[in-house]
């Protein structure tokens, strides 16, 4: 057995003792029939009484996957392919004006060497990673300093010039690429680490260091970032910060509003807004930076952030969990959060229809026997053997109540990137199949999956798929609709229906996307009108000419 | 050993076999001699070997208490002898209406029964819980409803008639009541839960509810609030809300940002902000509640609260420990969150001149044998045997390597509470010194005390004593310094330094309390000038008459 258990893959199986064991189950084949485990899995010789179907069981679930965690791109759509935001919405332009070469001038002052204007170059930058809005900037600006940003801003508010800034443009509402010819203003090169203090964990850095690898940094030191997200490889903590992300470690580590301690913004006049202090309290006035969080750079650029990194958890176990039906999702949710407690870190869940899209359009294979639903939930955790102890009684109370159909665990790092794969490569994996109309909402956790049955009958064979998956412990589900190609008439009608249904229960209409330029006149379903007009004032205080990111957040027509 | 076992006094000892034990203590006294232990604590038969003078050792602490953890006000100071606010401070009335029998009549239509002019009545709402500043207001009101606030607040503004919003009146910086005759609209009788969702725990409830009763109320449904302060008994949660409380309980569930989830605000003119909606995610739009957490009543009125709740964890634990010096408090700070981890919820300390001013003026007593510097720490977990088994090994290692030179342990609530008190009746015990100059920073943790030592040096005999104390896990340190009689020379010169010192350090002037009264024009110190205009943009567009809380947050003086 030794050779066995030196090996990174785990079998989690039950004994009349009513303890829980990962063992390695790299064993001959000839142990178990393909109709009881699917494919590449089979028990170890050890795993008896009793075994059956319902047991535990680690896979190599990649059939060909590196073990990186990056977003992937829709890139199977060529950038020209994006019919252009302004036809496709019938937009109207404001009155800002046109660049000039007089404006390239200026520019090229400011920052020589880096203001693009290749068109090559800007194709990417003017469509959405989704390719489903697409703007005609005519210039990329590429500051490397917080004077820089102020030096572009003051002179492009003087001159009327709108401005898209713009950080790794991975946001799903066509919030992050210009609608027309708006300048678009990049944090590529605002990458740098500005300080780390090893005693708090407060990390002070710029707005365009991406965030896996202040994850990385932050894990050489011991600590890790308080969130995290499929498009990680790629997003930019300033874009983060500006569109309030959520993610997957908000169930343990809470929102940005509360680990963001301090930011630098560049008004639209070109002020810096220095509300950088890197302290986990300061009650002198009122917390400005709150406003720029999720703000969606409509009221400022964010050039600086600090933020509040929890240390490093000893031990990770993630189990992948199949379920017969929702109910049993909920069941096994608070089970899962009384018995996990202050270890568990994610509850995620995802149903069949993602799981199909996933092994379809990515090489990843389902590691369980077909399930209506699936769960990802994860532990992190000081202590190894206390963890692992508390995910085994509750992993043996969740098959002993029939919660749980089949499941798995990892407790290695690359296993357990695998694993999480699966659930952040939906989006991704949607997106071969045609136009995703996309939908995050947040209900109470109750109601979070009643919508997609609804969905499914009253939309019948005019889509391909409607699909559910989501941060099941913050209530919030993302709701993905898939046709052939895009058609607007089907549009208006999911997205009023969703959004009717989701303002009756509630909820938000945007949990953690936000609203940008897809949403915003949506806005309404959520919020009341005194609340935008508090909106409007702040926008036009804050940017009286509305040269920052137009046509995003707020409606375009008053109530 | 069985009687032994079934009370509910343990002593904490040392084995060979690096394992720690909670042993009850009643035993024979012939077992200890009083030179080895302190009075009361008598180790059990069971301890060998070694048993020595740095044994763990848990004891009943209190000569005389209740168990109940109270605000304890200054009451040995009469409202009268509190110098008036305006004549100690030479502040200049704003030109705001006066109060006439024709406000009080409409008040009156509005609140039947509930305008208060009773001036024996008003005298305690005219005062802070310190004593240290004094309004002179004629009438309090006592609105039930979000409606009755909103037609308050209408005539009010018609009438240009100022407001002072109060809560439970707990504040340290004079932020709660009124500098001159401004009308006290109190949230003490808006006091119900709306809603409690036992499956998320977000509970929704009015401003006036109090702290520790909604504390016991989510209890009761196996959840706690997310925040316990000193005053919980006392204060409201709408007030806590209004100044963006921190507390004990920060370090582990983070600050209000993150767990406030709605609000519903009126503002200056009455209008009602309703973003009440208790979601856990919500990305419509700019977040305006933030910018009425923290901000002391001055943009408007909270009046519901919607918070999230965690869960009630099953196990909780509070270790009492003496230290030689900062440098150990510091190291065992380090030790703790590391072994600790996810089960650490609180980390305070306080030093020797602390525990001589509560043994001084309150009826508890030191369990420890006298110490430099004092930690409380508690661990809050979902599984008793693990977490004890936590706090063994850090327990172990920190007498190991002699950071620590006495403690005691505490599981059972009675006795938490007991050693809590001796942390959180410091505030209290310190009024009995004469005037307390009270400064509430917060700087790089590694800082946190280097204050106090450079101030006694500064003052020398011109004060009765300095002190610190805090929450050490945020690097928030309370000093205060305490003189016999209030002296303005004393108190800027103290001021001037503590402030600049901080303002060098990176520090906030301010880290929970708020600016209030008191602090307002130290703004500066934490804050740039370019914040500083902003926040008064926002004061002149939500309140452009200046009526709610004037004289607060906010400096007098434009600079």
């Amino acid at each position: 057995m030794t050779s066995l258990f030196a090996c990174q893959h785990f079998l989690l199986c039950c004994r009349r003792t009513a303890v829980w064991h990962w063992i390695c189950q790299h064993v001959p084949k000839t142990l178990a029939s393909p109709e009881v485990v699917p494919k590449c899995m089979r028990p170890c010789k050890s795993i008896s009484p009793p075994y059956t179907s319902s047991n535990f069981i680690l896979t190599p679930i990649v059939k060909n996957h590196s073990g990186v965690r990056h977003f992937h791109s829709a890139a199977h759509l060529s950038s020209q392919d994006v019919e252009l935001t302004s036809i496709r919405y019938g937009v109207q332009r404001l009155p800002f004006s046109s660049l000039s070469d007089k404006d390239l001038e200026f520019f090229e002052s400011v920052l020589p060497g880096r203001v693009i204007t290749d068109v090559d170059i800007l194709a990417s930058y003017n469509v959405d990673w989704m390719k489903s809005v697409r703007g005609f900037s005519k210039v990329l600006l590429r500051p490397q300093t917080t004077e820089e940003v102020s030096h572009v801003l003051r002179y492009c508010s003087e001159r009327n010039l709108a401005v898209n800034p713009q950080g790794g443009n991975t946001g799903l509402v066509g919030g992050s690429v210009p609608v027309f010819d708006e300048i678009i203003l990049s944090t590529t090169l605002m990458n740098k680490v500005i300080s780390f203090d090893e005693v708090s964990g407060i990390l002070t850095c710029q707005a365009g260091c991406v965030l896996e690898n202040l994850n990385d940094y932050a894990e050489e030191r011991d600590f890790i970032m308080p969130l995290d997200l499929g498009a990680k490889g790629s997003c930019h903590i300033g874009g983060n910060v500006a569109t309030n992300a959520g993610g997957l470690r908000l169930l343990r580590y809470g929102s940005l509003r509360g680990t963001v301690l301090g930011l630098e913004v560049v008004l639209a006049d070109g002020t810096v807004l220095n509300c950088l202090t890197p302290l986990r309290k300061d009650n002198t006035g009122y917390d400005l930076k709150q406003l720029f969080i999720g703000s969606e750079g409509t009221l400022g650029v964010i050039t600086s952030v600090a933020i509040l990194c929890p240390r490093k958890p000893r031990a990770v176990n993630v189990a992948f969990l199949g379920c017969a039906n929702f109910s049993h999702v909920l069941q096994v949710f608070k089970k899962c959060r009384g018995m996990l407690g202050e270890i568990l870190s994610a509850f995620e869940f995802m149903d069949e229809e993602c799981m199909n899209a996933v092994t379809k359009h990515t090489p990843l294979s389902n590691p369980l026997k077909a399930s209506s639903f699936y769960i990802v939930t994860e532990t992190s955790g000081s202590n190894a053997v206390h963890d692992e102890a508390k995910l085994n009684d509750f992993l043996q109370e969740a098959m002993d109540s029939d919660l749980v159909t089949d499941g798995t665990v990892a407790t290695e790092e690359t296993k357990i990137k695998a694993l999480w794969s699966l659930r952040e490569r939906i989006a991704e994996a949607l997106t071969h199949e045609g136009t995703v109309y996309k939908y995050d909402i947040s209900v109470p956790v109750e109601h979070i999956y009643d919508l997609v049955p609804i969905l499914r009958t009253k939309l019948g064979k005019k889509v391909t798929s409607v699909v559910g998956y989501g941060h099941l412990g913050d209530g919030n589900l993302h709701l993905n609709v898939t046709s052939r190609r895009h058609d607007n008439a089907l549009q208006e009608s999911i997205e009023t229906y969703v959004y009717k249904w989701t303002a009756d229960h509630h909820g938000s209409i945007s949990a953690e996307h936000g609203l940008g330029f897809k949403k915003k006149d949506f806005i309404y379903f959520s919020k009341p009108l005194a609340a935008v007009q508090m909106m409007q004032q702040f926008k036009a205080m804050l940017d009286p000419k509305g040269i920052l990111n137009p046509y995003k957040t707020l409606p375009s027509e008053p109530k």
